[in-house]
């Protein structure tokens, strides 16, 4: 056989398609497979350097029309070269480029590069650690990693963490797929722990919610959380059988922190009523909007007061505990009975990649499950207590990631996030222009462009013209994320906020998430800049 | 800079640490990069050849004990180079290798060496297609991936995917991280289909299943589904709030296909009882451990007379969709209100990815989440209908695989699975060691090691006696897919099996799981020699 008939080609007959499982011997083949993953490297990296934010500048519209067929090709249409090349040139400068510097807007970021080479690792090895049978060291490394995790958060000692780290009876966490089932998991550990067997009763697990709840006397179970808590948290709530109306939003304070007295308030209203249960109070590190971090020793406090399980939704900021600088701003993390993580978000991993600890290494005992073929009692078998099923070995990236970075690394990243953010924010309280909305407590900060005249007007409006500023207010501050968007440059998000706890109305601010250690104060500026041209322009039209 | 300064390298200090988000522009640290990806490819490669089975014989209890350190490294241990070398070198060894044609014990198994390519790709334009502005392009390529797929299996006419194709308002389905969470989305759709709102209840998502069920005069919420269902459909019950123990195992027939009458009988029961609901009725295209096949147009018209969500668990068969000869084995699943197909199974990719199909483009509106600053109402942001929340786009990775393959290269490893499993069964039916359990449906089958003349003293025992022979079996079994396992050169799996229905205890069984399209008999009767040697070196021990 030539080296050239070696080459990955079409796949029509069944010598073709041994080929695809045959890693090539020969030298031309391999040579071809190499230049592929060179493109991969560097000709996606073309586009990410060309093109910034939102990429190319079709519409939504035009580009749906492009993919409408919705029959499968019977035979092979195109070789892997091709395949390549195509996404090199049309997919990839139609994606959005999260990695540019000026891709400020959401909590999906550039990576280090080397995770591309780590992603392909675990798709080589292509290892499932719901079972030791198809992931052996894998599973062991994933239990060594949670462990390390586990004592960044928690604490305990040496003892504690020799005890667990490979014990096959404990469980000190699990990776999941993301912060969503992260956080679904912990409040599934929480309402499970919440009702002990009784006659005719085994558990909420097997015999429902309906029975539990019946035996106990209970009309309604609810969650506590502040008004900022993710939305992951109310869709628990449907999945769970608790009802998402019952995951109660508690109002923020003037820090946009939870308000603890009407928490305190709120639970202790729960606590008088015999026929309500509360299976879980969130805190929040880092919230989606606003990266506040809630007042985690204060929320631990009326935890163990009224012997609440205390869950940290840390998916944004669990990893500034890596910062000697700034982990202080979670101080009360290691008091929650059970903490999120996303590996994808501050641990700068690929998508997708999450994790949840517990404090407590047999309280995953409550959703365990077990299957003959697999998941056997007392064996190693990760799959035994995780809501996800098949899993990739995403622990092997993170281990990786932290022996290439150390701590150190990685607070570097997590201190130029937050330095930036509050630079930032010094640059729009000097700026006329704008106004900060919620300060960066982390690396995340929210505000709008309102003119000067218009704030003055604004001081001094009724109830009813306030809201008829804010509105308009709004209409630009919208128009202006819109334009800057489409003009492809640069791109911050924007969302819905109330400015004080005792406004009626949420109002349309601009959101800035800094994560990127590309983005230095220089394109801020930029971005700024951007902003306020485009309001003029604006202006200059509405004037016309 | 000199070109070895710009090598990736300890990310000790701010400069380190912003090179490795620049991927570097000269050729000298270009061309490292790239040698690290081809030692990826054929690194691991070299022990992918060199072993099979669950590779390195170290047992657990010594690899356990040197993944024991619970500390995070401060500073940077090692450089990308070096990770890659300890990984070929010290992980994958002990690792498992699941991509040897002697590997036929798991539902994982090799992958086309493209998969790596295309999951790097993934990797490196991170996008997250929770939302249109960290996806673009991806969001409109993963609708119509599930176009394609959803037409595959249901088969409607042009003028409908042509209307849902890239409709914003409808979803024909969603790309999963796996078998698990599609089964418990279709659950969690049928679920909440079950009420419809009255007054002082809208749904049982927002209001919780205690409300929904006191509401509707109910006890109990059901689902029935063969006793070979997946154990991830006893989590859903249990996540769901229905109760593990609702979820109804109706027993199989001679044909380990779950059973009519008893369906039936059990269904009109239900009907009977007004304080009882049906969720579902789940049937199993493909069984975990025997790769059955349940009559779906029956259950489907059992479904059809009470007004029941009929969903299809077709994780593991759902691609012999794309096989000619074979498809008719799947008729009836385009009846199903839901189906479940994972992605990482028959369809080949990397670990991890499954998804869900709905036959009615609107039911999943039935779990739709809003987030202010993401998924706002009638945007194309798939977060919405889901879930998890960030998900990669490995719609990207199925799209290229079936244009690299087409259906037809797809239907040949399909059809080789099922030619070889049937072979296999014929070769075990030859043997007078073995005794065929299930018969291959599809590709999976089990069998049983028993020496002839125990096969003879079990048929003339009484109950007694047969359960102390058929322990002795069991014993053997274990021992032999124990030791096969540990001596490394190939592996198949076990699990517990009741033969006939009327049985009173299950059984161990030998599983195999014919994917691997370079698994060919020659392998097959190595594997089934060795089982057969095993077994006689266990005699001479015992007679020693």
């Amino acid at each position: 056989m030539s080296p050239d008939e070696r080459k990955p080609q079409l796949v029509a007959d069944w010598q073709s398609l041994q080929r695809i499982f045959i890693r090539p011997e020969d030298e031309a083949s391999k040579k071809t497979l190499v230049k592929y993953m060179e493109q991969i490297l560097f000709g996606l990296h073309d586009f990410l350097n060309q093109h910034v934010g939102v990429t190319e500048e079709i519409s939504l519209v035009r580009l749906a029309e492009e993919y409408t067929d919705t029959i499968i090709n019977k035979n092979p249409q195109k070789k892997l070269g091709d395949v390549i090349s195509d996404i090199i040139n049309e997919i990839a400068p139609r994606a959005v480029n999260v990695a540019s510097p000026y891709f400020i807007g959401h909590m999906t970021s550039a990576i280090p590069f080397f995770m591309v080479h780590l992603k392909a690792i675990t798709a080589a090895l292509n290892q499932n650690v719901i079972k030791l049978e198809t992931s052996k060291v894998l599973s062991v490394l994933e239990k060594q990693i949670l462990a390390k995790i586990h004592r960044l958060i928690f604490k305990f000692d040496h003892a504690f963490y020799d005890t667990h780290v490979q014990n096959v009876d404990t469980s000190l966490g699990v990776f999941t797929t993301g912060g969503t089932t992260a956080n679904i998991t912990a409040l599934w550990v929480a309402r499970n722990r919440l009702f002990t067997p009784c006659s005719g009763f085994e558990s909420i697990e097997k015999d429902g919610l309906l029975k539990a709840m019946k035996t106990h006397d209970l009309e309604r179970i609810v969650i506590l959380v502040s008004r900022r808590g993710h939305f992951s948290l109310k869709k628990a709530g449907g999945i769970l059988g608790i009802g998402s109306d019952n995951i109660i939003p508690v109002d923020v304070d003037d820090h946009h922190r939870v308000d603890l007295k009407k928490m305190g308030r709120m639970l202790h209203e729960c606590h008088l009523d015999p026929h309500t249960r509360v299976a879980a109070v969130v805190g929040i590190a880092g919230a989606t909007e606003t990266g506040i971090v809630d007042p985690l020793p204060a929320l631990a406090d009326l935890c163990d007061r009224y012997g609440i399980h205390f869950h940290v939704d840390a998916a944004w900021g669990g990893p500034v505990l890596l910062s000697e600088q700034y982990n202080h701003l979670l101080t009360g993390i290691e008091r929650a009975d059970s903490v999120t993580i996303d590996s994808h978000k501050q641990f700068y991993m690929p998508m997708t990649s999450g994790m949840v600890y517990f404090k407590d290494p047999h309280v995953m005992d409550h959703i365990v499950y077990h299957a003959s073929y697999v998941n056997r009692p007392g064996s190693v078998d990760l799959g035994i207590k995780t809501l996800e099923g098949s899993r990739e070995a995403n622990s092997l990236i993170l281990d990786s990631a932290l022996k290439i970075m150390g701590t150190r690394g990685y607070g570097l990243m997590i201190d130029h996030g937050i330095r930036t953010a509050r630079h930032f924010a010094d640059e729009i309280n000097k700026r006329d222009m704008f106004d900060l909305v919620t300060a960066p407590e982390l690396n995340i900060l929210t505000y709008r462009l309102i003119p000067p005249s218009t704030r003055q007007r604004l001081r001094q409006a009724d109830p009813d013209l306030k809201t008829e500023i804010n509105q308009q207010l709004d209409r630009i501050n919208i128009t202006i994320q819109r334009r800057q968007r489409e003009a492809g440059k640069s791109f911050v998000s924007r969302t819905r906020l109330k400015i004080r706890p005792e406004d009626h109305h949420d109002i349309v601010v601009l959101r800035s998430v800094i994560m990127n250690p590309m983005t230095h104060m220089g394109i801020i500026l930029e971005i700024l800049d951007e902003q306020e041209a485009i309001f003029e322009s604006l202006k200059e039209r509405l004037s016309e």
